[in-house]
């Protein structure tokens, strides 16, 4: 088959101002980036207000594997498919960031005929959403250590500011930096570091915020460090607050724009999955709702880390709760699960698959905990055996879980119909009744206990002394009833990332709190969480190359 | 009279789709950018390369002063004039950095009613071009880096990287920086700083490519630094000159904008005047020229450094060189150069006026050196008097140089049209013939004494110790043929700053060379140049709001 690139640069894209009448939107609603991305106006989101909602689809996936699981490729295949059953659909996805882009893992717009285009554009600057975040984050650091230089009213303790820099790239000689060296004029030296842009709570903040108004609100609680007597530093404090907004404003605006088969999608908002909640916007997911009958969304890495985070973080935010969540799995990666090393896994092995099902049960089970029916989605790989489809499937009986098979990375639309007409007929028998995992009542202790006992199948949690001491400081400044975002390993139900499968009688250290007040969480570290990627040896920029006339090359 | 904002924001703007009917391009040949902006395709650009050329104005200054000059107001008013009296025109300008927009000195997009619109957008964001050149010129460090990491295979001398990493704020903190610290996972720790993005090679590499391919050859060519053998390390070395070209592509698209009056206007390229040579794209100037009647363009500065650089640097890869020069000043400033202080400005001075007289006196002859006709514009402030004005009249009339008073600021086109007829004039008077200062295959040792003693108006130059062993490098590795961009302070035609006026018998010491071969010249420091600016006590951003619909406010 042809690569992601070649099959998007063949395919004749449609203008976005013809797609967006497919959800009854005019080139009034929307701003132009070209001929086919756009931005949705604040006007019109606030005029939507009062249209009823779609149905919400939720699709998340088993602890991800290097053999990869195609979670964005399905959620985009899934919506084709809905599309092709004639139902109205819309996606909301993330943005990618362009340091994974430039480094190893591509981009985030799906793959084969399950695209979302321009995959080009999207992948590189698009419309310029997260440079703004970028701008915002490092102007509000520039504001800091311009407070610190002249005079530092606000007795700032330099060596408790918890606010980094960021660049939306792949950067290990950042994470660690000391800054203001050089002479009295430079600033006052201190560490910093720098975070790729999308673990900026900026970016979880805009996630979040559903208005204008919102996003300053949330903007001016950020703690950005804390005193010499040790009480928080808001960006409120520092009144600037209304200058990141406007630096803001537009990167607010939803983005539209179109599968290979020309379903209206928003991409919008990419925050991190480990430290934030590692969803698309609310906003733009709001809108979805009130321009389709379906929506389909996604959720960052495994269930138990992006899922959750979507149902106890995110869907307070939405207007509503998902009525079907689809869990992505390949038998590939089951079989890792069971215990196959990635370089067999192209051989059959019905042991191991029917061992590492474990994984896709429980993830499956937790969901079920939330009172949304579920589907188990099959991203189908030419190496997958009919022994083992029959395997899998039966093992889906055994816990009466629907599944189904999708070839959508092939197919296309066509060859996610199966799984379109399986999550339609969940949808249509089992309306659903959303409940939160804990209440924002309980203690911080208690919201950490529930997510490690009830969703990681863990036993106990074990907090460090600074987490301790970190949970009286939380109280003391009434940040204790807000909920928890974990950042745990992807590969594991544990923070062992190489425990697979479904693993029990595990503790769960609690190293540190992060609190991201803006964005509305407490951010829960269960080991050293990597918040600056690097680059790998072979960066993907090596191959990267653009024709004199301005056609993108080697992206991948 | 209002501000700047209220006046912007008070304008009715046209499309853009209709105001470039005025220059015959259509829909087909732009990508919108929402209603107000747009990028210019390759496809027309290649399209537009048989079409005549229209004539060229250059616009450029006394010595700036606080009390300022107004040469974007002029450039923006005497286009709209020329408009006026029916000629087609198009304006070329450079685009603003976020850095001291957010600190001091507001946009770079003229005031009062002589503005490019929509000023807001063009002031933070506009269409990404600095994002962009900030992400490949970061995304270059983060390679280098990562070079060093992975084994260093070219050799590269830590000590000796020259290339920095670059952010468009003001952010003196990150002048002078460690990187690599905290681990080995973390890089190669070594000492490198930002600057501000206008500073970076990168940007005047765009700002001189004349296509896709131009660009990446003179982005292969960037020196990064040295190996330890002391030859130079090359961004081609690397490998990544294709994948930087891609991260640049769109950003190498003029932007077509408006004036308050509907003038289409490119904005588009902005490297700092002080280290690289001042001017916008020469993509964005050709094509004016094939576009339009008359190009009215402006260079950074005053005229000691930015002409200088237009004329020496930019016009050669031009279609053509200006057909005219306008040398703006206004009253207060040649009166700050007679010696008056800035309190004292709004009084009558008639003496301390033709004693700072000097300093025009010198530019206008200057100007003239190239073989370019040359007018004087006076941007007319309440204060001048009528003495005063006659006083300036006569003494340009002793040296035979056309002036005219603009009121362009309050009064728009119609403010500009004396000036405006004067310039017609002078270009149909006299056709012009162009020569440079100097010759490329002069040693450098020449050209520099050549732009000081024929320019700046100083006796003779001095060259530091290593300054002389670096010529005798840059002559080993074949740079002594480029042209010299010189870095002295915009104050004074000498290196000191307080020396106001004509000063002379004065000796210019060149500190040290650095080349930027992928720009295509050799920067000449002749003190400390500063590349990261700072933000003041009260910076700007404290003022700056954005309304709950996304209305800018306080942006100045």
């Amino acid at each position: 088959m042809q690569t992601d690139i070649k099959i998007a640069q063949s395919t004749q894209l449609q203008p976005i101002t013809d797609i967006i009448k497919k959800i009854n939107l005019t080139s009034d609603d929307i701003e132009l980036y070209g001929k086919y991305k756009a931005k949705l106006s604040f006007e019109k989101i606030k005029a939507l207000e009062s249209n009823p909602l779609g149905k919400l689809i939720l699709v998340t996936a088993i602890n991800p594997t290097p053999a990869g699981e195609g979670k964005s490729t399905i959620t985009i295949g899934l919506a084709d498919a809905l599309s092709k059953i004639g139902k109205k659909t819309m996606i909301a996805l993330r943005e990618p960031s362009m340091g994974p882009v430039m480094g190893v893992k591509g981009g985030a717009t799906g793959g084969g005929y399950a695209q979302v285009l321009p995959m080009e554009d999207i992948n590189l600057h698009f419309t310029g959403d997260m440079h703004a975040i970028t701008t915002a984050n490092n102007a509000l650091s520039s504001l800091i250590d311009n407070h610190l230089q002249q005079g530092n009213e606000l007795e700032i303790d330099q060596r408790r500011i918890i606010w980094k820099r960021v660049v939306d790239l792949n950067d290990r000689a950042l994470r660690k930096v000391i800054v203001g060296l050089g002479s009295p004029f430079n600033g006052v030296p201190r560490e910093d570091g720098f975070d790729i842009t999308v673990a900026s709570e900026i970016m979880a903040i805009l996630c979040l915020a559903t208005d204008l108004a919102d996003l300053k609100s949330r903007l001016g609680k950020i703690v950005i460090g804390y005193k010499t007597d040790k009480t928080p530093v808001l960006v409120s404090d520092l009144k600037v607050e209304g200058a990141l907004t406007l630096i803001l404003k537009d990167a607010l605006k939803p983005n539209l724009v179109q599968t290979i088969y020309g379903t209206p999608a928003f991409v919008h908002g990419g925050p991190f999955a480990n430290i934030a909640h590692g969803c698309n916007s609310v906003l733009a997911t709001s809108t979805a709702l009130r321009l389709a009958d379906y929506t389909v969304t996604e959720a960052g890495f495994g269930a138990d880390l992006g899922a959750e985070k979507f149902l106890d973080i995110k869907v307070p935010q939405l207007p509503k709760a998902p009525d079907a969540i689809v869990v992505v799995a390949t038998l590939r990666a089951l079989k890792m699960h069971g215990g196959v090393p990635k370089n067999e896994l192209e051989n059959e092995n019905v042991e191991a698959l029917t061992h590492g099902f474990s994984n896709l049960e429980r993830h499956v089970n937790n969901m079920r905990q939330y009172g949304v029916p579920v589907t188990v989605a099959i991203n189908r790989f030419v190496s997958d055996t009919k022994e083992e489809i029959a395997t899998l499937k039966k093992l889906c009986q055994t816990i009466d879980v629907p599944v189904e098979l999708a070839t959508v990375w092939s197919d296309g639309g066509e060859g996610g119909v199966a799984l379109a007409n399986t999550v339609v007929a969940s949808i249509e028998k089992n309306p659903g009744q959303y409940q939160r995992l804990y209440d924002l009542t309980d203690t911080i202790e208690e919201k950490v206990t529930k997510i490690v006992t009830h969703i990681y199948g863990g036993k106990s949690v074990a907090f460090s002394g600074k987490a301790k001491n970190q949970m009286r400081e939380l109280k003391q400044n009434d940040w204790d009833k807000l909920p928890i975002c974990m950042a745990k390993t992807q590969y594991s139900f544990s923070d062992n990332p190489s425990l697979l499968g479904a693993p029990s009688d595990f503790e769960i250290t609690i190293r540190e709190f992060v609190p991201k007040i803006g964005a509305g969480f407490i951010v829960a570290l269960t080991g050293d969480v990597l918040t600056m990627p690097g680059l790998p040896k072979q960066p993907a920029a090596l191959n990267m190359d653009v024709t004199d006339e301005g056609v993108a090359l080697g992206l991948f």
